[in-house]
């Protein structure tokens, strides 16, 4: 079956049961007679201005302006993605603080200098001054069933819009200054995922799962047995919906190849014998969570829970793509600099190709990926790409911080570049990123603060002598 | 067993402990040498500042940030109440908001006039310069295991002191600010509470009872019978702690006597003959939430919940106290206004006395609550004291409100004064707040918006035509 | 990846772990040395046969019995067939009732004739010399932390067997005995299967649906959408193993076609909307629970959960295949009865087919299903085949029921053959097995129990008076 | 509140609600008219055998029999002891095996003689016509919500009367015989008890405990403190109802003296610390499961949850009432055997007393527990009082086995008598079963197996040297 589609229909069905809604909790009325079409016109507009101010005056009581909320919520998600637009255009333009209320404040702040206890006071006077009315509003939709994971995806609809509609910038802002409250890690919840998680659950791993792509049941199931580890970070009023998740291997020693690693044929290990925990993919599932940050909170949290039920595990590693390598390289390649190919490695080359090797050729080698089907031409090549790899990611910056992303998470957290994994991922994706090359970068729990402190104070990276070897600096 | 009180002893053991905490966390240092007698010294408050300090840099990251708040609150834990009051003031402070900061942003706020754009944004960075550290701070404590609770707790201990601390007051006022998007209404959960809940859970039902005092389990478990129901919200990080609780007697037309009602040698009813649920009793109980209020949603939920589980419920009603009646009546009984008395009563009242009488004797005669056991008196007495109590509920005012905190509770939510209870409570309490008289406030679902809005707009009191005709006005 | 399959492999580690768990529970001694091949050689035998008299006479108590026991079990689920056949053949060989003590007690009941008192006495010491020590030893087996499972999967085993070892017979009936007790319906558990259900449950219905296949978990999906419901009956000793599961359809009219009722691309409703609950699909899951049969009550438990659910459903009907029919047709028609097609069926046929019509041309017309996709040959058959197969229904017989096992178990059940569904299977299977016909039988509440009465007591088939008149007799 | 008592209402309300239950199932009929007052007439019987008769029949299903069997389950549960007891003799006396068929069988089986298959065959037929009626009528009570519990219950009433009613000796056999395959110990879940355990299961503990009763609900929170551990077995059908419980201390070193380990106002210990695991109190809760042991599981589970939960612990041992003791004692002392005192103790004896003492002066010393409160005397006392435990522990026998039933217990489960405690119970009860002396039987995993093997083979009790040199046999 299908739910059905026909966003008219739906959207009458909405205002059906809005009215009806609305009815009920205010004691009669006239409802909200929105057009029918799923685009809200501009009388349309101004009724819905009306609702929410309404809302905010708590006409009928708090109770009741919440039950109105609610309403209007699943007006909105019966509305298509223009009604959506217009919905939040209507949130944006107004419910601002109040400016002469603001000013007034200001002005007190400044009156209040000397005087700490009054300064204090005029100050969180000013704070209250300036929250927004529409803060409140959005805080209302809270009484909707699923209300936090509704404004989750109005959030996400806003920086979706935002593009054409600059002004709903504020509607995003005021979102995600709520959402830096409610999702405080402390409030989150770790919970480990198996294959006795319900499979409504289950379904979004298969969504979300953004770096290695979950291709089926079977796929999911062969990630959960039992030589695996899921978990995830969950919300309190956003169950059933990871927050972010990340997915172990238990192995031994360290993991270089991901294709390994996700095999469904290789047998299954008993996980009292591995030393190592893999974490190959870490997923943040919430567009509209975007800037609120909880992945260095959840590798620690997954160490100590595998800590104490695995007290056998020596070492914690990821097993990462690359994923700026690729274009970084293909710049680096086309800019021809001095000393990209040492003279072993053209040497290796001029064999491998049959012909003497210059640079230049580079950019024609690496153009598709049939280098890497060539066992004598990838061995050729393997230095020269290892090399400039770990320059890469030891040196390639992007306002002061590495560029790779993945590597800035990481070494942010206090992890080090520990070996570089040739051909480590195969698939087109790995090819299209990271040349094929994949990186572990090491959790030591004794460096992690020190590494941390390091790379916030002057951006210093940790990297094992092999990687620092590679980079040949 | 008891737990070991010696603060001294425990606060050794918190320091020893946050000492191997930090060292842990840090990997290595000094730990914290703070004095063994569980008050700060100068030193140790240097010391607490520097700790604090720290937690905000984050340094060697978030997670080891967090980690070493949550060893700061535990040494708080460990604390006497000085050492407490020292730690809040360390709190108070320092960590407020950068003032030149301020001032800048105060001034791109007032230099974006005209803009709404570059408004929004300059009101926005204004928010974010407002915010005082110490907000970050104290958020930073959710890490510990009973994180919210611990904060909850620790404004409790805030409002303690601050008459003799007043800078105490701005400590207060960031844990409500943070309080307030924490405990909105839409993130707690409403849970019925049973005989078969945990008894840790129960127990704090005894301890937090404040309408009619839990006297036994026995008390408590005939509150849980077949015939009662009991619900409380909670908070989904502080599992096994009610922020408020109602409970409801299931009976057969609206009850006027609490002691009746408590019976245990009464009967059970069978709930489905009834046809009137009673809420005898709502106790809020954590003093850390002062100011953040859910009553008026949780009888919302509660008959919405009863509605569904007992379709054949035809009224809701309170049995509640007039806790400021007595107070009133012997101030207004001092006065001897000239129509105290109506001549039909002070007909009954010689009649009972044997002797003529003079409004000048009521307050003899209301002195202790000897009348109440003299039948002949105390029917005399009674058109007296229940037309005084008509006029105290729907006259008597404080700043415009109803004097009467729960008339003003339950009239705020659309409530209406059904009906007087001529000695509906017996207690000794009863007398001393209510002169042994009770009221049922009555919650009509098709009047309690209208009610809620007159009483907002004028002040208008909803009340039953037998409750005005006793106030005689 | 793949449970590792080389039976040899897995039969040494399991020798190795019950070599180890013996020593562990019995505190030294040599162990257990079977042969490595999964396959039990004569001494082998001989030792098992040691092992379970030992476990028998509880050496080192009950405890150490049972640990034993398990050790053992663990033992049979690292053998291949051959090594698990040989093992049942241990069992099934010795661990007899002791004849001697039999003899004994049935002498004794013998001698207690016409003493009330004496001869319960001596019935009761005879039912116990008559318990075999069998049992007594395959309870034990109940210590593996799947102990139910395994022995319900054993005997499956032992069902699997019979046919070329006989013996093993004893073993199935004495497993037999014992799941009559285990499986008491009063101690199974109703469970509703949603989404949220856990997917290791979900996939088991999936493996077990037996009446039409359930092709991916989109499918599955499907079936358990906000229109459907599926519930399965579960052992407490055996959590995400459902006995026996049946799957609703929630539908306005009863439905006559499972290929529509099935369909993915087919609207969802609200189930609130619905006047019938479809049972489309009645599973059983466990071939060693052969005999056991709880599915009139289930089917009992889930209209009573439905009706509380959903007050506003009328009807409860299956909608069936009829499994024999197809068979009994090809039977029926190469007899060729002589009123096998009225004079006016006939007479439609043959503007069908365009020629005259004789009965000896129908084996030739059904023999493959050609005839369903020629609208007009179809129409034609229509009226031939549905009285036939309503007379199929209403007069078949094998011992004295019903010769339709599905019509036997409903009709059973105390319900009503209702409605032919013409064409209501075009699936390959339903055209082998029912013609492409479907039935509804119906369950009225107030006419099940007299139904069943006369079902049983003469074998009267209630039918409606459609289905009668479609049977014409 | 109180639950109604006057048993004629009670059975007048389960009467109409019979009357009520059969009609809906029966769709008709007359109804169950039985006598109001509690006590079943001779008509009542006849009527009370012709529904167990129905019941058994399964007239109108499988279904609607055992609806009918849980409504005569309802009017068991309002019928007063007179009531019940009739019930249960028209139980008695019908629902036997059938004579003839028996006779039958029992031919069949002797007929079998020499052909082992048909042997079998024969067997099982035989077992089933002895399988009474009676017991599938009484496995049919299973329908009703605490079907379980009930039976267990109707045992527990069976066993009471069959003093006064020898006849319901089989009602409680057949039940016996049932219970033995439904509480077989793989069937049951050992479940740790906490203070979060629901207050409605706690009670049963305070009502059940049969050792050291709880006192009040703070006595039992002091056993469930953090150094404290309870845990019990349960059916999956009978939730909130503990079978058996045990309680346990975690200390440093084997503790001899229950008072101080029950004092409430002792400091809690951390568990972590301990290194003994002392269970000083074991119960059987339910009379109806009467011949149905699972106590030697229970310590076996609870000392591997021990294991796992706090892996320091290295010692296992009871601190044990010695029930028997001061009966035999006394039996003892008066027949003044010539070693009753040796020299040194009659010395000390001499001294004490300040007089000669001779062993005819023990009875007197002995009578009240005067002795105990005077230091000086209570000194003399001890060598000859544990002496005289030890004699009674390690040689006092009935039938063979030890006669204390504690000891019985625990040495059969492969224990050792390891220490005698003086005055470790100064309770009243303590005095009175165990002339204040307590014991520690302790577990050894080691030589559990061997001690168990021993004691079955020849009785040999395991002691401590220390127990068999305070012996001095």
């Amino acid at each position: 079956m299908v739910a059905m589609q026909a966003s008219g229909t739906l959207l009458e069905r909405g205002l059906r049961s809005l009215v009806g809604a609305w009815r009920g909790i205010a004691g009669g009325g006239e409802g909200v007679p929105l057009s029918r079409e799923g685009v809200l016109g501009p009388k349309d507009v101004d009724r819905l201005h009306g609702l929410f101010a309404e809302c905010l005056e708590a006409r009928g009581g708090e109770v009741s302006a919440r039950a109105r909320a609610a309403a209007l919520g699943r007006l909105y998600l019966g509305l298509n993605d223009d009604g959506k637009r217009a919905f939040l255009q209507v949130l944006a333009k107004g419910f601002a603080a109040d400016e002469p209320a603001l000013d007034k404040a200001m002005t007190a702040v400044r009156g209040a200098a000397g005087d700490p206890v009054a300064r204090q006071k005029a100050e969180r006077r000013l704070r209250q001054a300036l929250t927004p009315p529409r803060q409140k509003l959005l805080t209302q939709f809270t009484g909707l069933p699923q209300g936090v994971k509704f404004l989750v995806d109005m959030r996400a609809d806003a920086l979706r819009f935002r593009k054409e509609t600059p002004e709903l910038a504020i509607v995003d802002a005021d979102l995600e200054d709520l959402f830096v409250a409610w999702f405080d890690v402390g409030f989150l919840e770790l919970q480990r995922i198996t294959w006795n998680s319900p499979a409504a659950l289950l379904e979004k791993l298969i969504a979300y799962e953004a770096v290695h792509a979950i291709e089926s049941w079977d796929d999911l199931r062969n990630r959960l047995d039992a030589d695996r580890r899921c978990y995830a970070f969950f919300h309190p009023r956003m169950p059933l919906e990871p927050l972010i998740f990340v997915e172990v291997a238990l192995v031994k020693g360290i993991a270089g190849n991901v294709q390994a690693l996700l095999d469904q044929a290789s047998p299954v290990m008993d996980p009292g014998e591995a030393d190592t925990a893999i974490f190959y993919s870490i997923s943040n599932t919430q567009t509209g969570l975007r800037g609120i940050s909880f992945g260095n909170f959840l590798i620690k949290r997954v160490v100590d829970d595998l800590t104490r039920e695995l007290p056998h595990l020596k070492q914690f590693s990821t097993l990462s793509p690359i994923p700026g390598f690729r274009k970084w390289l293909d710049e680096t390649v086309a800019q021809g600099a001095p000393d990209l190919v040492t003279a072993d490695a053209r040497e290796k080359l001029r064999e491998a190709l049959g012909q003497r090797f210059s640079k230049g050729m580079l950019p024609g080698l690496l153009k598709d990926n049939a280098w890497a089907d060539n066992a004598v031409l990838a061995e050729a090549l393997k230095p020269v790409l290892l090399r400039l790899c770990a320059r890469y990611l030891l040196t390639a910056q992007d306002r002061g911080k590495p560029r790779d992303p993945v590597a800035r998470f990481h070494l942010s957290n206090g992890a080090s570049v520990h070996r570089l994994n040739w051909l480590g991922d195969r698939s087109k994706n790995g090819f299209k990123q990271s040349a094929g090359t994949m990186v572990n970068y090491l959790y030591r729990l004794d460096d992690i603060d020190q590494n941390h402190e390091r790379f916030v104070r002057d951006s210093t990276i940790a990297a094992s002598g092999e990687v620092k070897r590679l980079a040949d600096l």
